[in-house]
Protein backbone atom coordinates (compact mmCIF):
# COMPACT_ATOMS: atom_id res chain seq x y z
CA UNK A 1 0.00 0.00 0.00
CA UNK A 2 1.17 3.29 -1.07
CA UNK A 3 1.86 5.64 2.09
CA UNK A 4 0.00 8.76 2.62
CA UNK A 5 3.00 11.03 1.82
CA UNK A 6 2.77 13.91 -0.23
CA UNK A 7 5.08 13.54 -4.16
CA UNK A 8 6.20 15.65 -6.31
CA UNK A 9 5.37 15.52 -9.90
CA UNK A 10 7.67 17.22 -12.31
CA UNK A 11 6.72 17.70 -16.02
CA UNK A 12 10.20 18.85 -17.36
CA UNK A 13 10.34 20.33 -20.95
CA UNK A 14 12.74 21.92 -22.68
CA UNK A 15 11.82 25.35 -22.38
CA UNK A 16 9.43 25.02 -19.37
CA UNK A 17 8.98 23.18 -16.29
CA UNK A 18 6.02 22.41 -13.70
CA UNK A 19 6.62 20.23 -10.77
CA UNK A 20 3.00 19.71 -8.66
CA UNK A 21 2.68 18.52 -4.86
CA UNK A 22 0.13 16.21 -4.82
CA UNK A 23 -1.62 14.09 -1.25
CA UNK A 24 -3.44 11.51 -0.63
CA UNK A 25 -6.44 10.97 -2.77
CA UNK A 26 -4.58 13.05 -5.93
CA UNK A 27 -5.28 16.84 -4.07
CA UNK A 28 -3.32 18.91 -5.21
CA UNK A 29 -1.44 20.64 -2.42
CA UNK A 30 1.00 23.00 -4.38
CA UNK A 31 2.81 23.97 -7.71
CA UNK A 32 5.60 25.53 -9.13
CA UNK A 33 5.69 26.47 -12.75
CA UNK A 34 8.48 28.35 -14.13
CA UNK A 35 10.52 28.88 -17.68
CA UNK A 36 13.51 27.05 -16.63
CA UNK A 37 13.09 24.67 -19.11
CA UNK A 38 15.83 21.99 -19.63
CA UNK A 39 17.55 24.60 -22.20
CA UNK A 40 17.83 27.21 -19.69
CA UNK A 41 19.57 25.14 -16.67
CA UNK A 42 23.50 24.85 -17.25
CA UNK A 43 25.33 21.62 -17.35
CA UNK A 44 25.95 20.65 -13.44
CA UNK A 45 23.19 22.65 -12.53
CA UNK A 46 20.39 20.02 -12.46
CA UNK A 47 21.43 18.79 -8.74
CA UNK A 48 20.06 22.33 -7.52
CA UNK A 49 17.55 23.39 -10.01
CA UNK A 50 15.94 19.88 -8.53
CA UNK A 51 16.59 21.23 -5.10
CA UNK A 52 14.90 24.29 -5.45
CA UNK A 53 11.70 22.64 -6.37
CA UNK A 54 11.93 20.72 -2.47
CA UNK A 55 12.83 24.19 -0.82
CA UNK A 56 9.40 25.72 -2.83
CA UNK A 57 7.28 22.31 -2.45
CA UNK A 58 8.75 20.52 0.54
CA UNK A 59 11.05 17.58 1.13
CA UNK A 60 8.84 14.99 -0.24
CA UNK A 61 9.92 12.14 -2.63
CA UNK A 62 9.82 12.92 -6.50
CA UNK A 63 9.14 11.79 -9.88
CA UNK A 64 10.36 13.90 -12.93
CA UNK A 65 9.28 12.86 -16.89
CA UNK A 66 9.89 15.20 -20.22
CA UNK A 67 13.02 16.10 -21.59
CA UNK A 68 14.53 15.92 -18.10
CA UNK A 69 15.31 12.50 -19.15
CA UNK A 70 17.37 13.32 -22.45
CA UNK A 71 20.68 13.50 -23.33
CA UNK A 72 20.83 17.23 -22.54
CA UNK A 73 18.96 16.87 -19.34
CA UNK A 74 19.93 15.28 -15.72
CA UNK A 75 20.39 11.84 -16.44
CA UNK A 76 19.26 10.39 -19.37
CA UNK A 77 16.65 7.71 -19.38
CA UNK A 78 16.44 4.91 -22.43
CA UNK A 79 13.38 5.23 -24.68
CA UNK A 80 11.23 2.25 -24.14
CA UNK A 81 10.31 0.22 -27.65
CA UNK A 82 6.05 0.26 -28.02
CA UNK A 83 4.09 -1.30 -26.53
CA UNK A 84 4.67 0.41 -23.68
CA UNK A 85 2.55 0.24 -20.63
CA UNK A 86 2.37 2.25 -17.14
CA UNK A 87 3.79 -0.90 -16.05
CA UNK A 88 7.05 -0.49 -18.23
CA UNK A 89 7.46 2.71 -17.38
CA UNK A 90 7.53 2.23 -13.92
CA UNK A 91 9.84 -0.52 -14.04
CA UNK A 92 12.51 1.49 -16.36
CA UNK A 93 12.36 4.69 -13.92
CA UNK A 94 16.06 5.95 -13.84
CA UNK A 95 16.67 6.33 -9.69
CA UNK A 96 19.08 9.13 -8.67
CA UNK A 97 18.26 8.53 -4.90
CA UNK A 98 16.24 4.89 -5.02
CA UNK A 99 13.07 5.51 -3.64
CA UNK A 100 13.32 8.75 -3.44
CA UNK A 101 14.01 11.00 -6.87
CA UNK A 102 13.23 9.30 -10.44
CA UNK A 103 13.38 10.20 -14.00
CA UNK A 104 10.75 8.46 -15.85
CA UNK A 105 11.70 6.59 -19.38
CA UNK A 106 10.39 8.00 -22.46
CA UNK A 107 9.06 5.91 -25.66
CA UNK A 108 10.16 5.03 -29.31
CA UNK A 109 9.58 3.09 -32.16
CA UNK A 110 11.64 0.74 -34.58
CA UNK A 111 11.63 1.84 -37.87
CA UNK A 112 9.12 1.05 -40.20
CA UNK A 113 7.82 2.18 -43.16
CA UNK A 114 7.37 5.81 -41.65
CA UNK A 115 10.91 5.63 -39.81
CA UNK A 116 11.60 5.45 -35.71
CA UNK A 117 10.59 7.71 -33.89
CA UNK A 118 10.95 8.97 -30.19
CA UNK A 119 8.92 10.95 -27.44
CA UNK A 120 9.43 12.01 -23.75
CA UNK A 121 6.48 13.03 -21.27
CA UNK A 122 3.36 12.58 -23.87
CA UNK A 123 3.13 8.35 -23.15
CA UNK A 124 2.83 9.61 -19.74
CA UNK A 125 0.07 11.73 -20.39
CA UNK A 126 -1.86 9.51 -22.99
CA UNK A 127 -1.35 6.30 -20.28
CA UNK A 128 -2.51 8.76 -17.59
CA UNK A 129 -5.85 9.41 -19.85
CA UNK A 130 -6.65 5.82 -20.57
CA UNK A 131 -5.91 5.03 -16.62
CA UNK A 132 -8.41 7.55 -16.25
CA UNK A 133 -10.67 6.44 -18.51
CA UNK A 134 -11.14 9.35 -20.21
CA UNK A 135 -9.37 7.94 -23.78
CA UNK A 136 -10.49 3.96 -24.24
CA UNK A 137 -7.81 1.28 -24.61
CA UNK A 138 -8.21 0.98 -28.27
CA UNK A 139 -8.41 4.42 -29.62
CA UNK A 140 -6.01 7.58 -32.22
CA UNK A 141 -4.91 9.66 -29.96
CA UNK A 142 -3.61 13.16 -31.29
CA UNK A 143 -1.32 15.46 -28.95
CA UNK A 144 -1.00 18.71 -30.93
CA UNK A 145 2.36 21.02 -30.13
CA UNK A 146 5.41 22.08 -31.27
CA UNK A 147 6.09 18.63 -32.68
CA UNK A 148 2.67 16.96 -32.97
CA UNK A 149 2.70 13.67 -31.59
CA UNK A 150 -0.42 10.82 -33.35
CA UNK A 151 -0.41 7.68 -31.28
CA UNK A 152 -2.48 4.69 -31.04
CA UNK A 153 -3.27 2.96 -28.19
CA UNK A 154 -4.21 -0.57 -28.34
CA UNK A 155 -5.13 -2.93 -25.64
CA UNK A 156 -4.40 -0.36 -23.04
CA UNK A 157 -0.85 0.68 -24.19
CA UNK A 158 0.70 2.80 -25.99
CA UNK A 159 1.13 1.12 -29.33
CA UNK A 160 2.73 3.22 -32.33
CA UNK A 161 2.92 7.04 -32.64
CA UNK A 162 4.60 9.55 -35.31
CA UNK A 163 5.84 13.17 -34.80
CA UNK A 164 5.28 16.06 -37.39
CA UNK A 165 7.14 19.39 -37.01
CA UNK A 166 3.46 20.74 -37.70
CA UNK A 167 3.89 23.76 -34.87
CA UNK A 168 7.83 24.39 -35.19
CA UNK A 169 7.20 25.47 -38.94
CA UNK A 170 4.03 27.40 -38.11
CA UNK A 171 6.43 29.28 -36.33
CA UNK A 172 9.26 29.49 -38.08
CA UNK A 173 6.71 30.88 -41.16
CA UNK A 174 6.04 33.49 -38.63
CA UNK A 175 8.90 34.89 -37.16
CA UNK A 176 11.08 34.53 -40.22
CA UNK A 177 9.78 33.83 -43.63
CA UNK A 178 8.43 36.31 -46.31
CA UNK A 179 5.01 35.71 -45.19
CA UNK A 180 5.87 36.67 -41.65
CA UNK A 181 4.54 40.24 -41.83
CA UNK A 182 1.19 39.04 -42.76
CA UNK A 183 0.92 36.60 -39.72
CA UNK A 184 0.82 37.99 -37.31
CA UNK A 185 -2.05 37.73 -34.42
CA UNK A 186 -3.27 33.91 -33.71
CA UNK A 187 -4.97 31.76 -35.31
CA UNK A 188 -8.73 31.22 -34.62
CA UNK A 189 -11.27 28.88 -36.05
CA UNK A 190 -12.49 30.58 -38.92
CA UNK A 191 -13.41 31.08 -42.19
CA UNK A 192 -10.11 30.97 -43.58
CA UNK A 193 -8.65 28.40 -40.86
CA UNK A 194 -11.23 26.02 -42.36
CA UNK A 195 -10.44 27.14 -45.74
CA UNK A 196 -6.82 26.30 -45.55
CA UNK A 197 -8.08 22.75 -43.83
CA UNK A 198 -10.11 21.66 -46.61
CA UNK A 199 -7.55 22.77 -49.17
CA UNK A 200 -4.89 20.39 -47.37
CA UNK A 201 -7.28 17.56 -47.01
CA UNK A 202 -8.50 18.15 -50.69
CA UNK A 203 -5.01 16.75 -51.90
CA UNK A 204 -2.63 19.17 -50.26
CA UNK A 205 -0.28 21.19 -51.86
CA UNK A 206 1.50 22.89 -48.89
CA UNK A 207 4.34 24.57 -50.70
CA UNK A 208 2.34 26.20 -53.26
CA UNK A 209 -1.03 26.88 -50.40
CA UNK A 210 1.19 28.85 -48.23
CA UNK A 211 2.56 30.94 -50.77
CA UNK A 212 -0.95 32.02 -51.86
CA UNK A 213 -0.54 34.72 -49.25
CA UNK A 214 2.26 36.36 -50.78
CA UNK A 215 0.22 36.15 -54.10
CA UNK A 216 -2.86 37.38 -52.55
CA UNK A 217 -0.89 40.42 -50.41
CA UNK A 218 0.98 41.62 -54.30
CA UNK A 219 -2.16 41.42 -55.82
CA UNK A 220 -4.07 43.38 -53.33
CA UNK A 221 -6.84 40.81 -52.98
CA UNK A 222 -8.47 40.42 -49.50
CA UNK A 223 -6.30 38.71 -46.92
CA UNK A 224 -8.79 37.63 -44.76
CA UNK A 225 -6.58 36.03 -41.82
CA UNK A 226 -3.37 34.75 -43.61
CA UNK A 227 -2.24 33.51 -39.86
CA UNK A 228 -5.81 31.34 -39.95
CA UNK A 229 -5.55 30.34 -43.07
CA UNK A 230 -1.58 29.03 -42.91
CA UNK A 231 -2.70 27.23 -39.90
CA UNK A 232 -5.25 25.17 -41.25
CA UNK A 233 -3.02 24.47 -44.36
CA UNK A 234 -0.77 23.44 -41.88
CA UNK A 235 -3.00 21.58 -39.29
CA UNK A 236 -5.10 20.25 -42.16
CA UNK A 237 -1.95 18.14 -43.62
CA UNK A 238 -1.02 16.95 -40.07
CA UNK A 239 -4.61 15.81 -39.72
CA UNK A 240 -4.60 14.38 -43.49
CA UNK A 241 -1.79 11.86 -42.77
CA UNK A 242 -2.57 11.85 -39.15
CA UNK A 243 -5.68 9.94 -39.64
CA UNK A 244 -4.52 7.74 -42.42
CA UNK A 245 -2.82 6.14 -40.05
CA UNK A 246 -4.65 5.32 -37.48
CA UNK A 247 -8.46 3.29 -36.85
CA UNK A 248 -11.80 4.89 -37.61
CA UNK A 249 -14.10 6.30 -35.19
CA UNK A 250 -13.57 9.35 -32.48
CA UNK A 251 -10.21 10.60 -32.39
CA UNK A 252 -8.74 11.62 -28.85
CA UNK A 253 -7.02 15.37 -28.60
CA UNK A 254 -4.96 15.61 -26.06
CA UNK A 255 -3.39 18.89 -24.95
CA UNK A 256 -4.36 22.53 -24.27
CA UNK A 257 -6.94 23.49 -25.00
CA UNK A 258 -7.23 26.50 -27.73
CA UNK A 259 -4.74 24.66 -29.68
CA UNK A 260 -7.00 21.42 -29.37
CA UNK A 261 -9.92 23.18 -30.31
CA UNK A 262 -8.34 24.00 -33.50
CA UNK A 263 -7.29 20.39 -34.20
CA UNK A 264 -11.07 19.47 -33.61
CA UNK A 265 -12.22 21.50 -35.71
CA UNK A 266 -9.92 20.41 -38.40
CA UNK A 267 -10.88 17.02 -37.31
CA UNK A 268 -14.54 17.90 -38.13
CA UNK A 269 -13.55 19.10 -41.44
CA UNK A 270 -12.48 15.53 -41.80
CA UNK A 271 -15.13 14.48 -40.87
CA UNK A 272 -14.01 12.87 -37.65
CA UNK A 273 -16.17 12.92 -33.99
CA UNK A 274 -13.22 14.19 -31.60
CA UNK A 275 -12.91 14.56 -27.57
CA UNK A 276 -10.30 16.85 -26.37
CA UNK A 277 -8.57 16.27 -23.09
CA UNK A 278 -6.45 18.56 -21.44
CA UNK A 279 -3.13 17.52 -20.63
CA UNK A 280 -1.96 18.51 -17.54
CA UNK A 281 -4.64 16.52 -15.35
CA UNK A 282 -3.57 13.46 -17.71
CA UNK A 283 -0.20 13.81 -16.75
CA UNK A 284 -1.07 14.04 -13.42
CA UNK A 285 -2.90 10.73 -13.63
CA UNK A 286 -0.35 8.75 -15.29
CA UNK A 287 2.36 9.98 -12.64
CA UNK A 288 0.01 9.55 -9.78
CA UNK A 289 -0.19 5.59 -11.36
CA UNK A 290 3.57 5.51 -11.12
CA UNK A 291 3.84 7.13 -8.05
CA UNK A 292 1.82 4.33 -6.94
CA UNK A 293 3.60 1.73 -8.31
CA UNK A 294 7.08 2.77 -7.16
CA UNK A 295 7.11 5.10 -4.03
CA UNK A 296 5.70 2.51 -1.84
CA UNK B 1 14.90 47.30 -88.61
CA UNK B 2 16.73 47.27 -85.73
CA UNK B 3 19.56 49.88 -85.50
CA UNK B 4 22.97 48.23 -84.92
CA UNK B 5 23.02 50.50 -81.25
CA UNK B 6 23.88 48.36 -78.25
CA UNK B 7 21.58 47.50 -75.74
CA UNK B 8 21.82 47.17 -72.02
CA UNK B 9 19.32 44.65 -70.69
CA UNK B 10 18.56 44.39 -66.75
CA UNK B 11 17.40 41.24 -64.63
CA UNK B 12 17.26 42.98 -61.48
CA UNK B 13 15.67 40.81 -58.89
CA UNK B 14 14.93 41.10 -55.10
CA UNK B 15 18.76 40.88 -53.89
CA UNK B 16 20.63 40.96 -57.09
CA UNK B 17 21.01 42.81 -60.45
CA UNK B 18 22.57 41.80 -63.78
CA UNK B 19 23.14 44.29 -66.01
CA UNK B 20 24.36 42.83 -70.03
CA UNK B 21 25.30 44.91 -72.75
CA UNK B 22 24.84 43.54 -75.86
CA UNK B 23 25.72 44.70 -79.26
CA UNK B 24 24.52 43.42 -82.27
CA UNK B 25 23.87 40.06 -83.85
CA UNK B 26 23.15 39.23 -79.50
CA UNK B 27 27.37 39.63 -78.96
CA UNK B 28 27.46 40.64 -75.22
CA UNK B 29 30.09 43.47 -74.73
CA UNK B 30 29.73 44.35 -71.18
CA UNK B 31 28.55 43.09 -67.83
CA UNK B 32 27.61 44.60 -64.02
CA UNK B 33 26.27 42.13 -61.54
CA UNK B 34 26.46 43.30 -58.01
CA UNK B 35 24.19 43.13 -54.96
CA UNK B 36 22.23 46.06 -55.36
CA UNK B 37 18.70 44.16 -55.41
CA UNK B 38 15.79 46.20 -54.98
CA UNK B 39 15.57 45.81 -51.25
CA UNK B 40 19.07 47.28 -51.38
CA UNK B 41 18.12 50.46 -52.72
CA UNK B 42 16.70 53.39 -50.91
CA UNK B 43 13.36 54.93 -51.52
CA UNK B 44 13.90 57.47 -54.77
CA UNK B 45 17.33 56.02 -54.89
CA UNK B 46 16.63 54.24 -58.16
CA UNK B 47 17.50 56.80 -61.15
CA UNK B 48 20.67 57.17 -59.01
CA UNK B 49 21.35 53.19 -59.37
CA UNK B 50 20.06 52.97 -62.89
CA UNK B 51 22.65 55.79 -63.84
CA UNK B 52 25.12 54.05 -62.27
CA UNK B 53 24.43 51.47 -64.49
CA UNK B 54 24.84 53.23 -67.36
CA UNK B 55 28.02 54.74 -66.45
CA UNK B 56 29.54 51.24 -66.59
CA UNK B 57 27.94 50.33 -69.57
CA UNK B 58 27.58 53.12 -71.62
CA UNK B 59 24.89 55.67 -72.55
CA UNK B 60 22.50 52.89 -74.44
CA UNK B 61 19.06 52.37 -74.29
CA UNK B 62 18.18 50.02 -71.69
CA UNK B 63 15.05 47.52 -70.68
CA UNK B 64 14.89 46.09 -67.16
CA UNK B 65 12.29 43.33 -66.03
CA UNK B 66 12.11 41.48 -62.60
CA UNK B 67 11.34 43.08 -58.88
CA UNK B 68 12.68 46.58 -60.43
CA UNK B 69 8.96 46.77 -61.69
CA UNK B 70 6.76 45.42 -58.33
CA UNK B 71 5.60 47.96 -56.04
CA UNK B 72 8.91 48.46 -53.93
CA UNK B 73 10.90 48.95 -56.75
CA UNK B 74 11.63 51.91 -59.55
CA UNK B 75 8.33 51.86 -61.46
CA UNK B 76 5.31 49.69 -60.87
CA UNK B 77 4.63 47.86 -64.09
CA UNK B 78 1.63 45.30 -64.97
CA UNK B 79 1.23 41.52 -64.25
CA UNK B 80 -0.37 41.08 -67.33
CA UNK B 81 -2.56 37.92 -67.40
CA UNK B 82 -1.97 34.30 -68.56
CA UNK B 83 -1.73 33.41 -71.82
CA UNK B 84 0.65 36.01 -72.16
CA UNK B 85 3.41 36.24 -75.15
CA UNK B 86 6.68 38.15 -75.96
CA UNK B 87 4.28 40.52 -78.29
CA UNK B 88 2.14 41.15 -74.71
CA UNK B 89 5.27 41.73 -72.98
CA UNK B 90 6.30 44.11 -75.25
CA UNK B 91 3.41 46.52 -76.02
CA UNK B 92 3.27 46.74 -71.97
CA UNK B 93 6.31 47.86 -71.17
CA UNK B 94 5.95 50.75 -68.62
CA UNK B 95 8.56 53.66 -70.26
CA UNK B 96 10.52 55.67 -68.21
CA UNK B 97 11.76 57.46 -71.16
CA UNK B 98 9.90 56.72 -74.15
CA UNK B 99 12.15 54.72 -76.63
CA UNK B 100 14.91 54.72 -74.03
CA UNK B 101 14.48 53.45 -70.63
CA UNK B 102 11.71 51.03 -70.16
CA UNK B 103 10.55 48.12 -67.56
CA UNK B 104 9.02 44.96 -68.91
CA UNK B 105 5.47 44.36 -67.11
CA UNK B 106 5.91 40.89 -64.83
CA UNK B 107 2.55 37.75 -65.73
CA UNK B 108 -0.26 36.56 -63.28
CA UNK B 109 -2.62 33.90 -63.81
CA UNK B 110 -6.32 34.33 -62.73
CA UNK B 111 -8.06 32.27 -59.70
CA UNK B 112 -8.58 28.95 -60.44
CA UNK B 113 -8.35 26.02 -58.78
CA UNK B 114 -5.36 26.41 -56.95
CA UNK B 115 -5.70 30.04 -56.72
CA UNK B 116 -3.92 33.39 -58.09
CA UNK B 117 -0.13 33.61 -58.56
CA UNK B 118 2.21 35.83 -59.76
CA UNK B 119 5.74 36.58 -61.47
CA UNK B 120 8.50 38.81 -62.66
CA UNK B 121 10.90 37.91 -64.79
CA UNK B 122 10.69 34.16 -64.91
CA UNK B 123 7.78 34.90 -67.67
CA UNK B 124 11.08 36.67 -69.94
CA UNK B 125 13.67 34.25 -69.43
CA UNK B 126 10.35 31.30 -70.55
CA UNK B 127 9.24 32.90 -73.81
CA UNK B 128 13.32 34.08 -74.80
CA UNK B 129 13.48 30.02 -74.09
CA UNK B 130 11.00 29.31 -76.54
CA UNK B 131 11.85 31.87 -79.07
CA UNK B 132 15.29 30.50 -78.94
CA UNK B 133 14.18 26.91 -79.64
CA UNK B 134 15.64 25.12 -76.88
CA UNK B 135 11.88 24.64 -74.93
CA UNK B 136 8.93 23.68 -77.44
CA UNK B 137 5.49 25.77 -78.00
CA UNK B 138 3.74 23.04 -75.84
CA UNK B 139 5.56 21.99 -72.69
CA UNK B 140 5.67 22.02 -68.70
CA UNK B 141 8.18 24.29 -67.35
CA UNK B 142 9.88 24.29 -63.93
CA UNK B 143 12.32 27.17 -62.69
CA UNK B 144 13.46 26.19 -59.72
CA UNK B 145 14.60 28.80 -56.75
CA UNK B 146 13.83 30.33 -53.83
CA UNK B 147 9.83 30.80 -55.13
CA UNK B 148 9.66 27.85 -57.48
CA UNK B 149 7.37 28.71 -60.51
CA UNK B 150 6.08 25.65 -62.59
CA UNK B 151 4.91 27.10 -66.02
CA UNK B 152 2.62 25.54 -69.00
CA UNK B 153 3.87 26.52 -72.08
CA UNK B 154 1.08 26.40 -74.60
CA UNK B 155 1.51 27.79 -78.56
CA UNK B 156 4.57 29.67 -77.63
CA UNK B 157 2.58 31.12 -74.87
CA UNK B 158 3.39 31.24 -71.39
CA UNK B 159 -0.39 29.77 -70.52
CA UNK B 160 -0.55 29.11 -66.20
CA UNK B 161 1.93 28.91 -63.38
CA UNK B 162 1.91 28.11 -60.06
CA UNK B 163 4.89 29.09 -57.33
CA UNK B 164 6.10 27.26 -54.63
CA UNK B 165 8.01 28.19 -51.57
CA UNK B 166 10.82 25.48 -51.55
CA UNK B 167 13.50 27.29 -51.35
CA UNK B 168 12.69 29.36 -49.00
CA UNK B 169 11.12 26.57 -46.75
CA UNK B 170 14.68 24.64 -46.81
CA UNK B 171 16.73 28.25 -46.52
CA UNK B 172 13.87 28.36 -42.98
CA UNK B 173 15.12 24.56 -42.03
CA UNK B 174 18.60 25.45 -42.27
CA UNK B 175 18.81 28.88 -40.62
CA UNK B 176 16.05 28.70 -37.94
CA UNK B 177 14.86 25.21 -37.29
CA UNK B 178 15.74 22.44 -34.63
CA UNK B 179 17.11 20.69 -37.40
CA UNK B 180 19.44 23.13 -38.60
CA UNK B 181 22.67 22.20 -36.99
CA UNK B 182 22.10 18.88 -38.96
CA UNK B 183 21.55 20.75 -42.52
CA UNK B 184 24.79 22.10 -42.71
CA UNK B 185 26.80 21.32 -46.16
CA UNK B 186 25.67 21.16 -49.42
CA UNK B 187 22.17 18.95 -50.51
CA UNK B 188 23.41 17.09 -53.62
CA UNK B 189 22.26 14.30 -55.78
CA UNK B 190 22.70 11.23 -53.77
CA UNK B 191 21.35 8.09 -51.85
CA UNK B 192 19.43 10.00 -49.25
CA UNK B 193 18.26 12.97 -51.55
CA UNK B 194 16.80 9.83 -53.68
CA UNK B 195 15.77 8.45 -50.28
CA UNK B 196 13.86 11.95 -49.54
CA UNK B 197 12.37 12.44 -53.35
CA UNK B 198 10.97 8.83 -53.48
CA UNK B 199 8.99 9.22 -49.93
CA UNK B 200 7.83 12.74 -51.00
CA UNK B 201 6.55 11.06 -54.48
CA UNK B 202 5.45 7.54 -52.60
CA UNK B 203 2.78 9.54 -50.52
CA UNK B 204 4.41 12.77 -49.12
CA UNK B 205 4.04 13.46 -45.22
CA UNK B 206 6.65 16.67 -44.96
CA UNK B 207 6.18 17.42 -42.13
CA UNK B 208 6.40 14.01 -40.31
CA UNK B 209 10.15 12.71 -42.57
CA UNK B 210 11.05 15.91 -41.84
CA UNK B 211 11.38 15.23 -38.35
CA UNK B 212 12.87 11.88 -38.77
CA UNK B 213 16.23 13.70 -38.82
CA UNK B 214 15.74 14.89 -35.44
CA UNK B 215 14.29 11.40 -34.54
CA UNK B 216 17.59 9.69 -36.08
CA UNK B 217 19.84 11.94 -34.34
CA UNK B 218 18.46 11.44 -31.12
CA UNK B 219 18.67 7.81 -31.37
CA UNK B 220 22.42 7.88 -32.69
CA UNK B 221 21.40 6.74 -35.72
CA UNK B 222 23.60 6.64 -38.89
CA UNK B 223 22.07 10.35 -40.03
CA UNK B 224 24.14 10.33 -43.78
CA UNK B 225 23.32 13.46 -45.31
CA UNK B 226 20.48 15.20 -44.03
CA UNK B 227 20.89 18.05 -45.76
CA UNK B 228 20.39 16.17 -48.90
CA UNK B 229 17.43 14.08 -47.74
CA UNK B 230 15.40 17.59 -46.74
CA UNK B 231 15.96 18.97 -49.87
CA UNK B 232 14.79 15.44 -51.95
CA UNK B 233 11.47 15.82 -49.16
CA UNK B 234 11.50 19.55 -50.28
CA UNK B 235 12.19 19.09 -54.33
CA UNK B 236 9.80 15.60 -54.23
CA UNK B 237 7.47 16.82 -52.86
CA UNK B 238 7.49 20.58 -55.32
CA UNK B 239 7.89 17.67 -58.36
CA UNK B 240 4.92 15.65 -57.14
CA UNK B 241 2.68 18.91 -57.10
CA UNK B 242 4.51 20.28 -60.06
CA UNK B 243 4.36 17.11 -62.68
CA UNK B 244 0.15 16.90 -61.53
CA UNK B 245 -0.44 19.61 -62.86
CA UNK B 246 1.11 19.46 -66.20
CA UNK B 247 1.23 17.56 -69.46
CA UNK B 248 2.81 14.03 -69.91
CA UNK B 249 6.43 14.30 -71.90
CA UNK B 250 9.46 16.19 -71.71
CA UNK B 251 9.60 18.34 -68.35
CA UNK B 252 12.29 21.32 -69.03
CA UNK B 253 14.04 22.77 -66.24
CA UNK B 254 15.28 26.34 -66.42
CA UNK B 255 17.54 28.18 -63.85
CA UNK B 256 20.94 27.77 -62.47
CA UNK B 257 22.82 24.26 -63.53
CA UNK B 258 23.29 23.01 -59.61
CA UNK B 259 20.06 23.09 -58.48
CA UNK B 260 18.71 22.18 -61.99
CA UNK B 261 20.49 18.93 -61.48
CA UNK B 262 18.69 18.25 -58.39
CA UNK B 263 15.02 18.97 -59.82
CA UNK B 264 16.09 16.50 -63.00
CA UNK B 265 17.44 13.96 -60.47
CA UNK B 266 14.02 14.19 -58.72
CA UNK B 267 12.05 14.03 -61.86
CA UNK B 268 14.16 11.01 -63.21
CA UNK B 269 12.75 8.94 -59.82
CA UNK B 270 9.21 10.39 -60.86
CA UNK B 271 9.86 8.41 -64.22
CA UNK B 272 9.98 11.70 -66.17
CA UNK B 273 12.69 12.69 -69.07
CA UNK B 274 14.23 16.13 -68.40
CA UNK B 275 16.45 18.99 -70.65
CA UNK B 276 18.02 21.26 -68.40
CA UNK B 277 18.49 24.84 -69.99
CA UNK B 278 20.31 27.22 -68.02
CA UNK B 279 18.24 30.92 -67.04
CA UNK B 280 20.72 33.44 -68.24
CA UNK B 281 21.01 32.65 -71.91
CA UNK B 282 17.33 32.37 -71.81
CA UNK B 283 16.51 35.71 -70.67
CA UNK B 284 18.76 37.63 -72.47
CA UNK B 285 17.50 36.08 -75.73
CA UNK B 286 13.62 37.17 -74.31
CA UNK B 287 15.11 40.26 -73.73
CA UNK B 288 16.19 41.19 -77.05
CA UNK B 289 13.55 39.58 -78.52
CA UNK B 290 11.92 43.16 -76.95
CA UNK B 291 14.60 44.89 -77.34
CA UNK B 292 13.89 44.03 -81.41
CA UNK B 293 10.04 45.13 -81.49
CA UNK B 294 10.24 47.99 -78.87
CA UNK B 295 14.02 49.83 -79.35
CA UNK B 296 13.75 50.21 -83.35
Amino acid sequence: MRPPAPVILVDWGTTNRRATLVGPGGAVLGRVSDGLGVRSVPAGGFDEAVAGLRTALGDHPMLLAGMIGSARGWREAPYLACPVALDDLADAIVWVEPGRTGIVPGACVAAERGGPDVMRGEEVQVLGAVAAGAIPPDALVCHPGTHTKWMRVAGGRLAWFRTRMTGELFALLREHSLLAARLTGEAEDDADFRRGVRRALDGGDLLGDLFQIRVREVLKLDLGSPASFASGLLIGSDVASGIAAGPEGVVHVLGQPSLGALYAAALAEAGRQTLVHRDEPAFLRGMQALADRVLT
